[in-house]
């Protein structure tokens, strides 16, 4: 029986060395003052599934109480005091938060538990040892993270926190079983996956929301094919505001949870290197401690050297399959042109289709690519490592996803083609992803679920379907790792650019991305609950990158439904006479939102007023506390002197 | 004879009551622990000029060494530590500091002295007085500022910092005696005036080195009158890359300065209200303390129902002065092509220089206007007033400046016309504005000055010119006074514009902007000398909202330089069949300049990265030691519990 609640799961290689184990073990188990992080750990008893080759080195961690605690202070998690305020907690004045009962027992949820110990965790350090006992190339010196070179090292396999079966099943019931119109269960995610998920959750809710009054308004367009010059003017403007607009309120939203959440005024600790860095063992400018360093212009030059002109590469491939797109296009419309029937009227839509799926697998087996360059890029911090991911995937799903759409619209200026490409590539890649993304993973895991559930029931009897706690362990260990919501949020921006890009001419989009979104809501929620391993909580106060990447393309909505409305033809009969005079309207018109929308976006403050309040009377209190204490302090020291 | 050194004068009205002055001074001298201040003030004694109506109340105030540190811990002055990284200086750690020596006798400079004492008058606050004693309608309550009252209700007069004229000899000489090229004393100047003028100076000195290759490119355009449309789209291109690197890089210097002089990391005291503000008594929501409180909406609907239509309708009537303009530039031209004499000639200049003056006055008389009309609309804070003032100004003196020059670079569409009037335009404005805002000033604070060296030669023999303290102060009582920089800086803008906008079409603007720059930085230096008086320090970390103005400017720039090369001759050659496809073209280099000047802001860091690591290991260190210090509280702690 277990003496402690297990939070954390450790799995070590299967031959993994003893002397490495013990080391491990008694590092961890030892007193602070030691160097240790004073956590309870004990190993996993063996499954019943004993026949099979099993990893015998799974570990549950947790801590006592009064151990999170300290270890909630060194964070520095904010949490509500009594006067409603946010601030940092400590434990000294534990008592004056407002949720501290008794000893602080559901104080922190569990995940910010998870948390605490992971953080205790990676902070764990190298004293004097030069290696992993028993591993001599597991180099270590003082002040190395013990866990990160464990795993950069293979010795760690994976550190995941455990599902809590009994909240779970109370978060998916509120969260998306009930079949009704509700909004998000935010705080009850925020509870159980930390803030990172909640914000994303928080920002598909919003998005889908947001997206509503476009869609009300596409339909009628769609429906009546309204075409005026100034029905056009009417949308464009219309979308100009409405993306600035939303784009800005969300920060206002999006800074009310995190200042809700305790992580907006959070600082942020000093960041580790991560795991895979490596380079010459030198001193840190910032810490001084020892680390290893690797010179900026050996990145620098990786980047402009091998990893631009890859994606350079990237993008002229796939324009190549552009052009092939466009050459199936031709002929399938000239076999349908000679002999109109059903049957080649299908086929019409066949080259888009097979395009949309050629993208996907293209946007695929790119994603993988970054990710080695930007690994072998060895930039020192993860966020660093994030950022260069980003821009690199970004760019490419640009230009793969949306360079077919600018050549029809542009170039080959044909309207109606360009909406039933839209059209087929949007709803082609909404059902793609849903299937890739969801349902696949969930059939897996279902089948490894009951599998385990087949053996456990070979041995003993199970009420209720309940796994015992090592088989739910075991079964977790087996389940697929969340890898961020890195690929959420790609999906979101793709989406907004369908429907913002070329919304004068597919008002409908919206309708489709708002639909696609009720189901992504649903599946994201299920494939969270029930396909992934338990993340660890990701204490975020924004979007952050994605933020900036929505903005771009809202600024690029602008120039090409301006030049779009400038190419309609019920434009062009405003100007009969001269072509020049239409451009240079069309031009000056785009110059004029520009200017509207950056204004705009200087005058709606990102955070709301009474938050700025809240933040400035905290910052204002420390600053007379500080001076009372030296007042103190100053009128003691006269005292002595005299 | 004075038994302390004097630092700041404080002038009351000449009638003001007994019982008002003996309550200010005991309050002003009464100890810290009761709420006073701490200083020491004295009477000014009576000067030679008897004769005339003179005003007795002046006070002279200093305070002890003590008294001076404990009010620079108070503020928070960031010092040089012994291990070179900057650090919020304190008391009790005051001999780790670099240049601490002694007693710390000449640690601060006497403008910093100068601006702790200001701060203790700026926060000597209200007990239980209800007004000030003798004058029952200047209301006070407990907590409000009593200088900010005092001045408000006119009481206080002025109160102002003393010159020392060791200093000020020694500064001038290194400074603008000397006839050489050199860099501009910044460490200096920044000794004497503070951060915000050596900010200005720095500006100005980058801003001149940094014209200087264009001007050289310039010249040769000029000269030889290039126009091929490949050393247009040169100069145009440098003119984009210069504008954009230039204002970057001044952030990162700005940036290193502001780290040397530690107002880069130092924190913002709370922002006391303006002393014109007035309001409703109420509760700040930030401090809790009692202070007039003003809706937010009022100040809205002033803004847009009356600030608003105001600046509108100044904007009408410049662009009627400007037609007005047009139709004397039209009728002159008519009588020099009837009759071209040398005469004839001439008078082609008069209306621009005419325009160039009217410009001026228009300039002059609206800024009363703008500050009235932002007086008016009430703002709690003295940034906020001047944010709303700044904007005022910026926009009407754009139009004012440039519309005449936008209307004939692409309305009339005359280059020839636009280069004449840009020149005539410029240079006028220069000889105006060096006339205007240097030599009238001096010459009659130099009026001034002789009247009253020469009043007390009456009386007794003066040894080298020298003034004794009290005919000195009494002179300096009579000096102008230094409004800040914005004159400075909006000057600087407006030149800017001349170079950036139309740097194409005259790139000659560049050289007259240089030179101007170069008597700017004399004339400027001596009359910060010689014609003001000193004015308190201003503990600016950068250039704060002029930064925002020329980075405005510069995007602006872009698209007038694109236009005017789209439409030179030569460029159209090259599209000789189709003006839509040139304008096209045009359009298309304009957006991927936009776009490729954003991310060339975004990749420049704002901050030099040796500052950032500086910053990064203080804030590592600090967080280090509440780490250790929460480690020795836990385990005292657990001491005391066994």
């Amino acid at each position: 029986m277990m003496t402690f609640t297990p939070l954390l799961v450790l799995e070590l290689a299967s031959d993994t060395k003893k002397e490495a184990i013990a080391w491990l073990l008694s590092r961890m188990r030892d007193q602070q003052q030691n160097g240790g992080a004073e956590l309870i750990v004990e190993q996993l008893g063996p499954g019943v599934s004993t026949q099979e080759k099993e990893n015998l080195n799974i570990f549950l961690v947790g801590a006592s109480r009064q151990r999170l605690l300290s270890g909630a202070e060194e964070i520095g998690f904010f949490k509500e005091f009594k006067d409603g305020s946010m601030r940092a907690f400590t434990c000294t004045n534990k008592y004056d938060f407002k949720d501290f009962k008794g000893d602080g027992d559901s104080f922190f949820s569990v995940a910010e538990c998870q948390y605490i110990i992971k953080h205790e965790l990676d902070t764990l350090r190298a004293k004097d040892e030069t290696h992993v006992p028993g591993y001599t190339q597991a180099k270590l010196y003082p002040g190395k993270s013990l866990i990160r070179r464990l795993q950069s090292k293979g010795i760690l396999i994976q550190m995941f926190p455990l599902h809590e079966k009994e909240e779970l099943k109370r978060l998916s019931f509120s969260w998306y079983k009930k079949v009704k119109l509700s909004l998000q269960p935010l705080d009850d995610i925020r509870h159980y996956y930390g803030e990172g998920q909640a914000l994303y959750f928080g920002f598909l809710q919003y998005f889908t929301f947001a997206l509503v009054p476009f869609a009300v308004i596409g339909v009628p367009y769609y429906m009546f094919d309204w075409e005026g010059y100034d029905k056009h003017v009417v949308l464009a403007v219309f979308n100009l505001v409405w993306c600035t607009v939303i784009l800005e309120l969300w920060k206002q939203f999006s800074a009310s949870l995190a200042y809700r959440w305790g992580t907006l005024s959070r600082k942020k600790a000093f960041e580790e290197p991560r795991p895979g860095f490596h380079g010459i063992l030198g001193f840190n400018p910032v810490t001084g401690r020892e680390e290893p360093l690797y010179p900026n212009t050996k990145r620098q030059l990786r980047i402009y050297f091998v990893s631009l002109p890859f994606v350079l590469l990237c993008l002229y491939l796939s324009f190549c399959v552009m052009m092939v797109y466009f050459q199936m296009e031709s002929l399938v419309l000239s076999i349908h042109d000679e002999d109109p029937t059903f049957c080649s009227g299908v086929l019409l839509f066949i080259p888009s289709i097979i395009y949309a799926v050629v993208i996907e697998i293209m946007n695929f087996i790119y994603r993988y690519a970054a990710e080695f360059l930007t690994e072998w890029e060895n930039h020192r911090l993860e966020s660093s490592y994030q950022n260069h991911l980003v821009l690199k995937v970004l760019v490419f799903n640009f230009f793969n996803c949306f360079a077919s759409l600018f050549f029809i619209a542009f170039i080959m200026q044909d309207m109606v083609l360009l909406r039933q490409s839209l059209a087929t590539l949007l709803i082609t890649s909404q059902i793609l992803n849903q299937f890739m993304e969801a349902f696949l993973p969930y059939w897996f895991q279902r089948r490894r679920n009951k599998m385990m559930i087949h053996k456990v029931r070979k041995i003993r009897t199970l009420e209720d379907k309940e796994l015992p706690l090592v088989e739910q362990v075991r079964l977790e260990t087996y389940m697929s790792t969340y890898l961020g919501t890195f690929d959420d949020y790609l999906e979101l921006f793709l989406l907004f650019g369908y429907v913002s890009l070329f919304s004068c001419v597919y008002p409908l989009a919206a309708v489709l991305v708002v639909l696609n979104n009720i189901t992504e809501v649903y599946s994201d929620a299920f494939k969270m609950c029930h396909v992934f391993k338990r993340p660890f909580t990701d204490p975020a106060a924004d979007i952050g990158v994605w933020q900036l990447a929505f903005e771009t393309m809202s600024v690029i909505a602008v120039v090409t439904n301006c030049a779009l409305i400038g190419m309609s033809p019920h434009v062009k009969a405003y100007f009969p006479d001269s072509e020049t005079q239409l451009i240079l309207w069309t031009v000056a018109v785009e110059h004029v939102l520009l200017a509207f929308k950056f204004i705009l976006t200087f005058l709606i403050p990102d955070v709301p007023k009474h938050i700025q309040i809240k933040l400035a009377r905290l910052e204002f209190e420390s600053q007379e506390a500080l001076k009372k204490k030296k007042m103190l302090e100053a009128s003691e020291l006269s005292k002595t002197i005299q």
